[in-house]
């Protein structure tokens, strides 16, 4: 056995419940190397001595490249639970506890693993319609002018401040509103704009006012209609939270500018010398070295407090249901538990999603954000779909590394894209092969975890740069008329109607044919089989198990009982998806 | 390579910063397998593209059984880092990032390790006095009654609230200010007191009021008094905080006893079940399974409150230095986070111990404890020393697992104990073999981490059951003048000229003795080495080096170059344990 590859973490993504009462356990091991591994576990303070320990074996809930995991779930246990790892191997057992390896279990019981209470307060709340939600990102420049038409006319307003406000291409929530029965028809439930706030540049990343609506964009009121309209048509909202930083026009760095060190808001902001330098780059910290966005120190309790407020008065004022948080792993942890404290005291249900790219374990505790946005599906996908640089033995390996890295119900909550105002267009990336593109929407669309579109992906919009992967949506299209966009309908509407889609478990099925990737989703109910074909050749591949009962085709077009050959072979047209349902 | 022994884990103890300035990355490898371990970063936000990359060599600064522990200071860097690490063996020479291995570095910077940002809010602050404590653990009722005296004698009183308190040995807070030279001539300067608010049992776990001393024990006046003598004579006192549950005589169970469901304070209280059954075993949660002792419900926004301004209350009246926190795995993440902002709000340099006997990495992030009660290192120290069971070797790999655990300044603020109240007395453990518990005594006062003593070990207590490890200090026998106090008495006053037995680096010294284990303890400024001889012979060992030109011998006895035989060799007597100064 090899013991350098074993890995357990008490209070981790390897140990925590996730509803106060059912405890998750996981194991990490060389890949193929245990034979069995079983839980071991009893009362930490039952009265008996020595206290009486119970065995459930573990499950192999799926692989990467160099490791097995393996799961078990304790419900109806005691509340304090100590425990250890019984593994087998062909020659060997041996016992794990205290991240040690033993060759006997007997110690005290103090010596094993402890799950020292199973805390209410720290099991892991996702709002549950966050599972089942179909997230449409809008830039709100872009969008819409008014009923599907965008002006391309960039405007110059002046805010309630006075500042100056621009835009470039026109879009306004006015345009968003008259435009919602188009995002009715696509099938999604959830918006998230992008920041909407006063603020100097078309991007509104450097805020001027926290508490107003860019003139560009509109007013009040019209947020208001927006999530109004919105929640009539049952798609919520989530609204962009740029705290990080502000804009240089934002009245406490006006401020510092004009008092220096004397300014009531000299505190406000991060490593500031004096005199101030607005220069580039400027000499406090910043949005990377910009000096339009200054940082701001989340750590002093008066902009936490007033940061806060922002988070509160939007939800009060106008009933949004969340918020994606901007640069979020570039700020305290404790603001962002304070954040999420009072955010969820007004909304319980509000989701929270941090924009943060890599590996996001420490904000996904539990006690911070309840998702992030998850650009390591977005590289899988290009490396995968776009490129086919990883094979699918490694798409495989790598989502399951994904995968573990998170408590299940923060697995089940990643916003996954292909897309994002940030990066060029996944069409482009695909050298604007459609065909590619389809493929990763239709992965997207079946995998775990929350989809999310990027505004005119539908519409086939790509770009490399900035100005590109921003423009204009292509309203002159006719966008709900073309293919693409009834390819996603399509799947969004499977999706909504199976459950096994948003919270069925993700089970790898090994396949005979190495450019196809097949899948269960399943549910104590419902079991769907997913098969992609990432290759430009048709392929058959042999399912490995007897074709059963009932097969009922949901996905490209609904037929029943015609899509097995022999009993056990499905044939798939290249850069085809086909979605099974098993009875 | 040994690809899967490597672990690296952003935003843990593997990458953290303790002055907001400082970056300290860490990588564990298979032990001895890579033969060179480099970290290569640079600015996460550079301008330049591709971003200029630095690369650091990083050292070797320990190994366990299985693993070695590679460590890398970045200063002066920038505040946005990315990293990978590169990894050579004698045939391959890989890069690693993402947790995941690649045969080149070339990538986006995003795809990296990132320390998104070196926030200074998240950097782990412990109190500066906290390095140089020696802790002095009184269980109150054992002590002392008066001036180097304790009647022996229980007593029964009422406390404010109308509730019956007892005690068995009669020992006051006034036997303690009474008897403080006796501590002063020892060089103890912290005192863990057991808990002494109102309480019914005469161990004071099962509290009736938090706002009052318990008339046993003396007044709120006596507390002041103590905590002002100690000040005076640069003692520092800590209480025990016991807010996992409270004594059945507790107003707000009373009032749950007495109105059930309808009672005001109904949700103070963990899993009510109505009628509650004050029994044996009770129908809600308690501590174990002690009726006297229900669960508070620390998830009511209400009882954190009220805990915390307990916690507050005798910081602010009688100007305690901090709180060892009873049963703190049992209680949510979140309640302690808000404790100790409370905490540090009104005393930031306030100390913060959890009872927490497993690895307590989830709590010592930074944001939670300061520090927690290392059993393990009692256990270490009762294989080691007691029951000879681990081999030198193992003694020391498990040492190195248990540093390693932790983010650095917490692992040297660990309050390591050979003994508490809540375990027989090391002596026994040691069958009454003085040597060897005063052999780890040597060893705990030369170790990093703060040595903590039971009141009575330095005068030889000894007692395997509650009653026998918790009896009465033994005055008659004049302690200070018995050989263990003494020998206490000048380990400390060591530790305390030499800042390297408390701030400086530990490395294991390889020496030819088996039974022979030899460390350095150093800073920039000065180095020792520590030698003990754990057998019962006299024992030679080679040092691995030249002696250097002044040796001075600080213990036993001062002495000046006669200890080294042939220039390299140093005698040890059975059981002793030597500390030289090298200059």
């Amino acid at each position: 056995m090899l013991k350098e590859a074993i890995l357990h973490i008490p209070d981790s993504n390897y140990a925590f419940t996730a509803d106060g009462k059912t405890v998750v356990i996981r194991l990490r091991t060389k890949k193929g190397d245990v034979v069995r591994c079983t839980l071991c576990y009893g009362d930490r303070v039952c009265p008996e001595e020595p206290a009486p320990v119970k065995a459930k074996p573990m499950r192999l809930i799926g692989s990467d490249s160099l490791f097995d995991y393996y799961e078990c779930k304790l419900t109806a246990c005691c509340t304090r639970i100590f425990y250890y790892f019984t593994l087998e191997d062909k020659g060997e057992t041996t016992y794990y506890y205290s991240n040690e390896f033993h060759v006997s279990p007997k110690c005290g019981r103090t010596e094993y693993y402890q799950f020292a209470y199973v805390r209410r307060e720290d099991a892991v709340h996702v709002p549950s319609w966050v599972n089942s939600a179909i997230i449409y990102q809008i830039f709100p420049d872009s969008f819409a002018t008014e009923r599907r038409h965008i002006s391309g006319k960039g405007l110059r307003k002046t805010d309630k401040t006075g500042s100056v406000c621009i835009s470039r291409n026109g879009g306004t929530l006015k345009g968003i509103i008259e435009s919602l029965d188009y995002l009715v028809t696509l099938g999604a439930n959830c918006i998230y704009l992008n920041p909407i706030f006063s603020a100097s540049s078309y991007h509104k990343y450097d805020t001027t006012d926290y508490f107003s609506i860019d003139p560009c964009f509109g007013t009040e009121e019209d947020l208001k209609l927006l999530v109004s309209e919105c929640h009539k048509n049952k798609i919520r909202v989530i609204l962009d939270g740029v705290f990080n930083h502000c804009g240089s026009h934002f009245f406490a760095f006006q401020d510092v500018l004009a008092n220096g060190r004397a300014s009531r808001y000299a505190d406000w902001f991060y490593r500031l010398e004096f005199p101030v330098r607005y220069e580039t780059p400027p000499n406090y910290e910043a949005f990377a070295y910009v000096r339009e966005m200054p940082k701001l120190n989340t750590g002093n309790p008066e902009v936490a407090e007033y940061l806060c407020r922002v988070g509160k008065y939007w939800i009060q004022t106008a009933d949004i249901d969340g918020w994606r948080l901007d640069v979020a792993n570039e700020i305290n942890h404790g603001f962002w538990r304070r954040f999420r404290e009072t955010i969820k005291a007004v909304k319980p249900d509000a989701f929270l999603v941090g924009e943060i790219w890599e590996d996001a374990s420490q904000w996904l505790q539990g006690d911070q954000f309840d998702s992030s946005m998850n650009y390591g599906f977005s590289v899988l996908c290009r490396d995968f779909f776009a490129n086919r640089s990883i094979t699918t033995e490694e798409f495989d390996q790598k989502l399951h590394a994904m995968l573990f890295r998170y408590k299940t119900p923060i697995a089940y909550a990643q916003m996954n894209l292909l897309d994002s105002h940030d990066v060029p267009r996944f069409l482009s990336v695909c050298n604007g092969n459609v065909k590619k593109l389809r493929l990763a929407l239709f992965f997207m669309m079946t995998f775990l975890g929350v989809p999310s579109i990027l505004y005119g992906d539908e519409a086939e919009i790509d770009g490399v740069t900035e100005e590109d992967y921003r423009k204009p949506m292509p309203w002159e299209n006719q966008p709900e008329k073309g293919k693409l966009f009834q390819f996603i309908q399509k799947l969004i509407m499977i999706r909504k109607q199976h459950e096994a889609m948003t919270c069925g478990e993700f089970r790898t099925v090994p396949v005979n044919e190495p450019e196809v990737y097949a899948f269960f989703r399943k549910t104590g109910k419902e079991k769907l089989l997913i098969v992609l074909n990432n290759s430009d050749t048709e392929k058959t591949v042999r399912i490995p198990f007897e074709a059963p009962e009932t097969i009922r085709r949901l996905f490209p077009d609904p037929k029943t009982k015609d899509q097995w050959k022999g009993g056990e072979f499905l044939s798939l047209d290249a850069m085809e998806g086909k979605i099974l349902q098993i009875q």
